[in-house]
């Protein structure tokens, strides 16, 4: 199915300063990018680089004043995300070498503090997809996901002592416990539709019986009809936008997403 | 400058065929990608990865009867290409890590046999930029430069023997000699405006001074209104597209170039 | 000069266990590995990998029991490490991309909350290599450097509500600060001679006026005599050794550095 | 098993000169490296990256007057290397991404011209590992082995013109071959024991069945005793050493390579 999503930014800039943007998003697994515009208002110019983790990153300088930042893209999406009830738990020593960093802490994962609690949730259930499926069921049921909520970005040692959480604390948790268990983990950005409110979205992926599968823990029913910006150990990798040096205003964030008939081109 | 510019190809295909494109130019130095479609009809399952060079690439298996691409891209690109005069050399053992690869000889320049030549064009010139453009010229003097008379890419050693020669021989000739002289030289394949007739174009870059500089042995002034899509070696590593198993038909490949206004959003 | 440094573990492993390993040191910037060896008994098969940071890692599984590592290496490394006061900022648009992830926040340099205490503690000092002097004279001043005392690795957050830390605490307070102020700046774990008592040593890098510097906030004269064995964002990127599943116990662990005459081959 | 192995070069240098070595061989697959030793004399200055390919690079410039590079390692390999006549061959759709270079043309392996020749010699063989196979021993029968009769490195096409052939020139008819029929192969420069004259010697590796599998053209029957020092798409990727500027002089190589009893470290 084809969706079509954007993102726009305003920001009120007070000298002029420097940005990484992370707006691009990449053909991938159930997601080819048959469409896509980056528009810079006033028009700067600006450098891409790949980053370690793969993702297309935009640098420039955004000049004094106001400045807009608006992308948009037509996907082609998977109506459903894959999901696979008993994949085995890949042993640490089969993993690929691309995988292995996703088993570390990160800075809002630290994983090396919830071996235990990921044990406990973990066991009973068979290593692997199924684990993980506990851990989500887990999360769901212990946090009130409350959309919007947070602010500052929290670790999952803080989030695990809230009863709210917003879509990325949920991730940010999941992810720990998995690394926790030795399954390597990702976080994901990207757009998921009927959100309501309608904003950027963060959820997770696993590695499991040889290829990454996703999870989310604001769901109960994992749906599809999603569109993934950017990968990282976590949230610290992949936000949209990282400014430097004097503090900006943001304006102005609006997201859509919607289905779309197959674009004419 | 805003420049719009398409490739479209259409196949017969007699089976189902793996096909590799690079057709996805990206941003850098002097571009911006501000719009960009890529349309595949019949519409396929695609996955993209980045090559060792950072060239996006599509990867697909392209359905028995007519399969057909159509790529285009809104670019903001510099009106002129930068040149520099007496940029110097860059002594081997100050060179980046990631040029040296490029100092080596490739499938279709075998810089290894063009010592001696390439000495001879460049004697007399201070050691850089300068020995760059007189090898530019060097080939602009000895080859008649004839678009879409080639056929089989041939290698520099090749061309070295004939009088004509295509935009993509030029370049690797001009690859071949710069290696020669230890000056990192690479492949780029693109698109240029008011080419007659119009079609892809290849050209290539040199590591002079601290960075890439561009050169074109089929101009005598270096023109800008340049889009690279891909960077590499030689010709090998930036075809457009690699199919696999038997021969497919191409039965049409058009190319267009045009300025335009700045796309309104 | 020469140095001869070693570093042996034993472990007391109760099941077969996952290792990752990072003890083999590389060449580099004032660094050439001249004899090395790495022995692990019983004999087990290992793999090697380089993982995003460049950084040489063996995965093994070592086996129930007994098992021991032993590494050692013969380096000719700098008799003192480069200083450069003065060196400037190097401003975030001009950075290379590869220092960018450098800028970032990490599991344990929580650099997104030291803004303000950076800002502080810089002010007055010319932006760059005057600030990262500051900032080491700071955590020098603030901070009683206790070699061993730290067990748990706790955040530059936590370190800053300390009185006492040990060479990674004061590390990665220097790299929340550096961060904070748009430095890149990364984590090294190696070995440095005359240590008391003898360990692994932790200090950090910051990127200034368009290279890497030494900074150990542990000595107030820097002083050379370092092997770097790996870089990284923070100390979760650089452990000597992770253990992925039940606890083993490390039963000693040994660290010698001397200097030595050119080793005769 | 273990096994000693060693390169060293003396050169006469007429003038200070860049050097590119590959002569640090790694851990990797049936193969862990022990104990290594690198020496330059005269001691200079030098520095490590890892090149596209994974490979360990010493960069240098070598002082006028007499230079040597003596380098040893002790080496646990495989007492046979795997083989695994029926291995499957993998279509293209499915090859993991890291393999797609190795099937396109390289410097010395024209692949692109090998296509009806490929077919010939595969056709009647079980796609995959048999047609390699196939390849290796059409290449035995119509080329007679001649150690040291090569000097300036030919190409596939031209060394399927001669009836000798040396390792090298094997290794890239079989690359070629194997490519034209879309099977990804890779040159491999190493130690091999019991060779006669004793030398570097080169074999190649096609990706069958998911992973690499090693063939030796030299052979009747697969033998292991192989210490692998780089991997490339042919001999201009893995040159154990590359010179820039004006000749320099070898006057001496010498290798050896020797089965030993586990060292004592």
């Amino acid at each position: 199915m084809w969706m079509h999503t954007s993102c726009s930014l305003d920001f009120q800039i007070p000298v002029a300063t420097p940005f990484l943007f992370m707006l691009r998003p990449r053909s991938g697994w159930q997601q080819w990018v048959g469409r896509e515009q980056y528009v810079l208002s006033p028009s700067v110019s600006a450098v891409e680089f790949t980053d370690p983790f793969g993702n297309l990153c935009q640098r420039l300088v955004a000049p004094a004043g106001r400045f807009s930042v608006h992308t948009s893209v037509d996907v082609e999406s998977a109506e459903a995300s894959d999901t696979a009830p008993g994949a085995p738990f890949v042993e640490v020593q089969h993993l690929p070498d691309e995988t292995i960093p996703f088993l570390l802490p990160s800075r809002f994962c630290e994983s090396d503090r919830f071996t235990e609690m990921a044990s406990s949730i973990g066991s009973g259930w068979a290593p692997g997809y199924d684990q993980c499926a506990a851990i989500v069921d887990y999360i769901r049921r212990t946090k009130r996901y409350t959309p919007g909520s947070g602010q500052q970005i929290i670790s999952a040692g803080e989030v695990n002592e809230q009863t709210h959480a917003v879509c990325r604390d949920m991730a940010h948790l999941g992810i720990a416990c998995c690394r926790a268990l030795s399954i390597p983990a990702r976080m994901v950005v990207g757009y998921l539709e009927n959100l309501e409110p309608m904003d950027l979205h963060a959820w997770f992926e696993a590695y499991l019986g040889g290829r990454w599968f996703t999870f989310d823990p604001t769901q109960s029913d994992l749906q599809g009809g999603r569109v993934a910006i950017a990968y990282g150990r976590d949230a610290a990798d992949v936000a949209i936008y990282t400014q430097f040096g004097a503090p900006v205003e943001l304006l102005r964030m609006e997201v859509t997403v919607e289905r779309r008939p197959a674009p004419r081109f």
